[in-house]
């Protein structure tokens, strides 16, 4: 059993606050304690308050704690990262390379690039390979104060390696610090073995890999986008997840404006993916229908897209969570703390927004709000350490990874 | 005396090649050696090669030395940031915050924010409180890898704190790991109580500062601007720092085209700055001149602007560098490894071109190029290994701090 952790002298910012997905000014709503202190056990946040306050119920025990004396720097809930495509194989730097070289994109997807490259590289590594590749990004991601992420499968679009992937995850999540939550995405692109026969495509997924697929995931995923799914497919595919227990989750307007974010709200998906181009009728159908916008920032910068208004979807009353997408294609990328400085450069968000974001909203989109997200008495130990002084600097020097420390459920992981 | 460093079975990019900034396809040609091996002595690369060649004639002395098992990694020269403004009073978090929060730029300048903000702290600073904070920030630039790092004055607008900070500087230089290259930049912007009257502040700053910059000093920089200073004034200052012996460096055509990019290569300048929008005409002259073209890719993400045309430079035969342009205003940020991102992102080089603009071209832009740079025999043992197995990987994994360790002169700084 490891020691009790005592973490005095912080300025914490604990999240606390209403319960559930918050928007609008309750968003910037941080829940700070100055000169705060928390005390881990048995894998929980066992008290939260002042120093002062701790000292009285727990100083007596402090000889049998480690004590960290965080000496006026920032402590946060550990980073949840609410959408990735983490388990993948292969490595596509050198389409990045040849792209800048001049070779156009038509000529990579010829030659087996793009997602293509990946689906087969993903089909052929062996469920050891995939799982020693994936620990090595979780381990980054830990480094970068992300305590809880979630991951997709999509790579396959076969039934063998779609359940590869997700009992992948199953193991990772066992065997890894991180907590991996596990969506199924077998709705990721039309495999070309499916060319012109869409449809079927839709009819497999649903009468064969669901059924299976719903003893592995938590969320039922689909990219909803021109020439891949149409809202219609998608909604047949959310629907009959639903039915297996599958919580909706949809890829929406990234590339075109397609009715994605509306029919997120119309199936109450948990959270709506990407959103670059969504409606102002979708961004009031996501408001009403309390669906999470999960935005994707560095995504945007690396695709040279102009980013989502995560601005004006705050305004109007959605609850914004923000994330990496890692993955090989369009993100490759395991750092939450750029994203978190994108979402106040690239959206606007303000630095107490886009800390919410990637905590309690975040946690919120993958509905772990009740374990993580948040410092708050009985929920999991999973606390970061800053190397700053204030939220604001968190977001304002930018670029940089300022985590010294992370805990797991109470145990130090990093630093 | 430290002791010998042998690096074994690394991928060395040692960015040997033809001597002075590099343009065109040279700047593609990074001097790799599979296998490769380094041995460092008495602050001195004393040896470059396959691990195989490095065996036979420093192999009987390995019992001496710190042997380092690449095991495949990369390991590049140290990286060089030419352009920052890393000496300043104070920090601008809560401007930053306001922005956000929907105050006007406007506002912010009225209310004494901006430049004005800084140029106050750094003049109220003691000597003791910029060094300490000074300090920290290279101490943040070498864990991203930086060795070299060239810095300005130019937020005291006046020929105490401009001293000031200069002398600061020749301190950081002596005792910091880090070289520091002085730039005088009396001509960051025209202090208030100047205002409307610009040409006498001109005649100050020629009359009074240069004589006692020369001193400090090897490059004289200006803020050639509409609204700051003219390209006739820009001029006047740039040759009349020459007259004492420093080598011109401009800041041009940021915010609009102005003929900065023009003027640098009729002074002469070694390098011209930001060049957002330096004009066709302005493009030939600089490539045609030899003037460096110093690209700030992320204060162009931090200002929400297009990135600089540096494909388009390094086709039309411009020698390109990057850096970080570290300021509290516009870039606070000291991650090389992000700028190199940003270049391949952002400005559409090859991930080769990033690396050499990150090193031999930026040391070119300081005048550095005899000492780092490259990994040549007799060079300065500055020295980076980074957790990748390529240098495609380098940039594709974006946002991350890839430095694994680090050595300056031969002795590890990190990790
Ligand atoms: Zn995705
Ligand atoms: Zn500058």
């Amino acid at each position: 059993m490891a020691k009790p952790v005592w973490i005095k002298h912080a300025l914490l910012a604990t999240l606390k606050g209403q319960a559930g997905p918050r928007s609008g000014a309750a968003m910037s709503e941080l829940g700070i304690i100055e000169d705060g202190s928390l005390w881990l056990e048995d894998g929980i946040i066992q008290a939260v308050g002042t120093t002062d306050d701790l000292a009285l119920t727990y100083g007596g025990r402090s000889g049998e704690a480690e004590v960290v004396d965080a000496a006026g720097r920032l402590v946060t809930p550990g980073l949840v990262d609410p959408h990735t495509h983490v388990v993948y194989g292969g490595s596509r730097e050198g389409e990045f390379e040849k792209r800048l070289q001049g070779v156009s994109y038509m000529e990579i997807m010829n030659a087996g690039g793009g997602i293509h490259a990946t689906m087969r590289m993903t089909r052929e590594a062996s469920e050891e390979e995939l799982y020693d590749q994936s620990r090595k990004r979780l381990d980054a991601f830990l480094v970068h104060g992300v305590t809880t992420v979630e991951g997709k499968s999509g790579y396959g679009m076969d039934l063998e390696t779609e359940m590869k992937q997700l009992e992948v995850m199953k193991r990772l999540n066992a065997e890894h610090p991180i907590d991996l939550v596990p969506t199924f995405m077998g709705a990721h692109a039309v495999p070309a073995e499916y060319k012109g026969r869409e449809d079927e495509y839709v009819d497999h997924l649903i009468e064969k890999m669901l059924p299976k697929a719903a003893g592995l995931a938590e969320f039922n995923d689909v990219f909803c986008e021109r020439n891949v799914f149409t809202p219609e497919q998608s909604e047949r595919i959310l629907e009959a997840g639903k039915r297996y227990g599958l919580t909706p989750k949809i890829h929406a307007d990234e590339i075109v404006s397609y009715g994605g974010a509306e029919l997120a709200a119309k199936v109450g998906a948990i959270s709506a993916e990407h959103l670059l181009k969504a409606s102002d009728e979708g961004i009031e159908a996501m408001a009403a229908a309390g669906t999470i916008a999960c935005l994707l920032p560095a995504t945007a910068l690396y695709l040279r897209e102009e980013a989502a208004e995560g601005r004006k979807m705050i305004d109007r009353g959605v609850a914004v969570a923000v994330s990496t997408d890692c993955n090989p294609g369009s993100s490759p990328t395991v750092s939450m703390p750029l994203v978190m400085n994108l979402a106040c450069i690239s959206m606007r968000l303000t630095p107490a927004e886009a800390l919410a974001a990637a905590t309690y909203n975040a946690a919120c989109a993958i509905n772990r709000q009740d374990r993580v997200g948040s410092l708050e008495t009985g929920k999991g130990a999973d606390v970061v350490l800053w190397g700053v002084h204030s939220y604001q600097e968190l977001q304002y020097l930018f670029g940089v990874n300022h985590v010294e420390s992370v805990w797991k459920n109470g145990e130090r992981v990093v630093g």
